[in-house]
């Protein structure tokens, strides 16, 4: 019988999490403070436990996963590596179709690789209470999940209209006993100033951000997460990868691309940057990032310094963005809305080391259909990115003739996100092609910074 | 490190099901016609396929896997057998916990392990489409799953109030490309006089049933699937149990005591009937069914034969059964509502070979929220039953310093099921005991039989 699932035992789960920046042929361009200089680790002490700090700016190939959070790894890890048969027999191409699935962890995605880690990093500071944000869920869900295992108490603050509109994961997080708040909240100065404003607020990612960064700046015993974007969070997440790679060697295969879905760059991180190791070291393999064309933001956005978040209350990053006030058109339920991206994915991308595509939204629904239909599995819409570049690719070998072997990241499964694929199949979705003049006019809303 | 997950290879997935008649001690007591005679397989024959109805009155030790079926499995199985470290910590409890993860199916639970089989034999017998009725959903998106692999039309009837009330399954099954009609419908003499009568029928499982079976009897491309109860569908469940004895033997321990929930039976029966393989040779094992108190089938009902649907269409079943009329109290939350049980459980009840314990719906919960705070899954409330008599019997085993091995079957993840925690939270939800006088009343329901 043919073999579907590679799997790894415990004991292969990584002992050590890879740092791309080692392998990056310039240094990543440094975060800059509100004066333009270049920032020392001092300035994210107020909310980041040392030991993340020293992550963020590490140059080191290889990182020490602690223990302790590789048993809680085992909850989960290490996720099984599937070849597609299926689905490569729907499609009827020669190409060799594998996903990661990381839908097995329970919160149902990616996530909890970095949760683990920095619940672990702050508990060992001695801290007692996480402040993050949180947009659909996802993130929230796995910082909730685990802060009870660590014993610190989590507050999620959750964009008001999610809140309202998408109450079970909410009810996940209640389950694990975090305190979930509607954002904007009474609870903090930003929250209480836009909610004077705007009493009626649908709240925004980056007003909770500003909300969670706000509470968590201001208590000795209480620090920040954040679940994409920054460096430490991409490294946690390179397991990943590095598992990804133990399975191809077990069946002997390597792929020659990968795709990963690409929004704030820690999906595509964890499972692409172990394998520009490999690039690095002169093997041929493509890593393409997807991102949706409604939030192009490698594929059309400026390379350039902004905020992380919409206030501004965060250091300068050198990123792709459409800019720091970008709003998601409330069309796309595609998830992956983030203005900008991971610094080092965007310089990888700037420098031409990696490649990206935007795939409209509709597109991503139908190979998601197509691949429950095949596999089984029903996909996070982030994950229906991934899997439209990697079944246009697949055709494309058909096409071609070329028996290509293709890796994409399965980050999530979409129980949650029934709702987007009933707005698609009601035909209440549309394809939204971001507007060139939008993109030209983010140019005038970039933060003035003298580079130097 | 110590070891969490307990797994196996593809190759170790059983190749034959464990037939459980052929250890029990008394023949089964044969399935009645509106006459009170025994029916012969040929009764069945409009309905299901002659494959399925051979396994549904064998006697065989081992029934073989269909290598096709055996493939479909690798998609989610072997399933993984949790040692349950962290909430035996929080347990404070010598005894070592283990559970069989059910809710890594695409569909979320154990159902698809009989759904695959089915669709199979259905497929091979020429069928083209098949009916079923579903509750909350969750046999009805494992038909669904399947019905597509095998290019088998699936249609469910759908409960109308969960139909109405549980959208997510529902799109679970179009995104699996099955018809979903809210039930009673106009597509059947049922569904059409009972909307005559009651044209705000809110729908039972039992009209469900009704509907389905009368479709599939009156059309020759269409048969009837069935989610629990029958022999075979016990039958195919058992790859739960005989993979777990499997996983047992790799880290040298063998349960005590074995917990599953238990409504119509197919997920006790799966996970239990293997181990009774071994009690029936001599082994000394304790086999516990968990059931809901506000439906308490095996402790409380009435052991005689009775009909399968509340409208009196199917054969008649020796069973516990609270009567066939019976309408589970809305105040129940926690699945497991079937009125009567699989006769293959129910007669090893009778006979005092397995045990049988009901358990209060809050007790349920606060045990699944205890579990999902220590290992992370959000279980379904069916589990939750399974989960209460495992701590309860853990907890017994601190009080008395004893070191036992404790096994429960983890069916299915909660998250289809996080309004029903919403509601648990909100103390929305309160405990019922069945009233005594509804029992008795129940015996004056039950079809007149003139056993043999």
């Amino acid at each position: 019988m043919r073999t579907t699932k590679v799997l790894l035992e415990e004991s292969e789960i990584p002992t050590q999490w890879y740092n791309v920046v080692a392998d990056m042929p310039n240094p990543p361009a440094p975060p800059l403070g509100p004066d333009g200089q270049p920032i020392g680790p001092d300035a994210l002490a107020a909310i980041f436990p040392e030991a993340l700090i020293e992550q963020e700016v590490s140059g080191e190939r290889w990182i020490d996963i602690p223990d302790t959070v590789r048993e809680i790894y085992t909850l989960w890890r290490p996720s099984p590596l599937y070849r597609a048969h299926r689905l490569e027999q729907a499609l009827e191409t020669p190409a060799r179709i594998y996903y990661k699935y990381e839908g097995v962890s329970p919160a149902g995605s990616h996530k909890p690789n970095t949760a683990v880690a920095q619940a672990y990093y702050n508990k060992k500071a001695g801290i007692r209470r996480l402040t993050t944000e949180t947009g659909a869920g996802q993130w929230g869900s796995s910082l909730a999940l685990v802060g009870e295992m660590f014993g610190i108490d989590v507050r999620v603050y959750m964009v008001r209209v999610s809140y309202e509109q998408k109450p079970f994961r909410r009810s996940m997080m209640h389950t694990w006993g975090a305190e979930v708040l509607a954002s904007p909240s009474d609870q903090t100065e930003a929250g209480r100033r836009i909610l004077a404003e705007h009493p009626d607020s649908p709240g925004s990612l980056g007003i909770s951000i500003s909300e969670a960064v706000e509470e968590a700046a201001s208590r000795d015993d209480t620090n920040y997460a954040l679940g994409s974007v920054l460096n430490h969070v991409l490294l946690h997440q390179t397991v990943i990868g590095l598992e990804a790679k133990k399975q191809f060697d077990k069946v002997g295969d390597y792929p020659d691309v990968v795709f990963a879905p690409c929004g704030g760059g820690s999906n595509f991180g964890g499972a692409a940057f172990p394998f520009f190791a490999d690039k690095a070291a002169g093997r041929e393999v493509r890593l393409v990032a997807v991102e949706p064309s409604s939030c192009p933001t490698l594929t059309r956005g400026h390379y350039a310094y902004d905020f992380g978040d919409s206030v501004g209350l965060t250091p300068l990053l050198k990123m792709y963005t459409l800019g720091h006030d970008f709003v998601p058109p409330g069309i796309h339920a595609g998830g992956l809305r983030y203005h900008g991206d991971s610094a080092l994915v965007s310089q990888l991308y700037h420098e031409g080391l990696i490649e990206a595509v935007a795939v409209p939204q509709l597109a991503t629904f139908e190979a998601g259909v197509q691949f429950a239909r095949a596999e089984g599995i029903i996909p996070a819409p982030e994950s229906n990115h991934a899997i439209r570049a990697c079944i246009d690719e697949a055709l494309q070998c058909k096409e071609r003739g070329e028996a290509k072997t293709l890796f994409f990241n399965l980050s999530g499964h979409g129980h949650f996100d029934m709702a987007a694929y009933d707005r698609y199949f009601s035909k209440q979705l549309e394809d939204f092609e971001y507007p060139e003049e939008a993109i030209e006019e983010a140019l005038h809303h970039l933060p003035k910074v003298a580079e130097g």
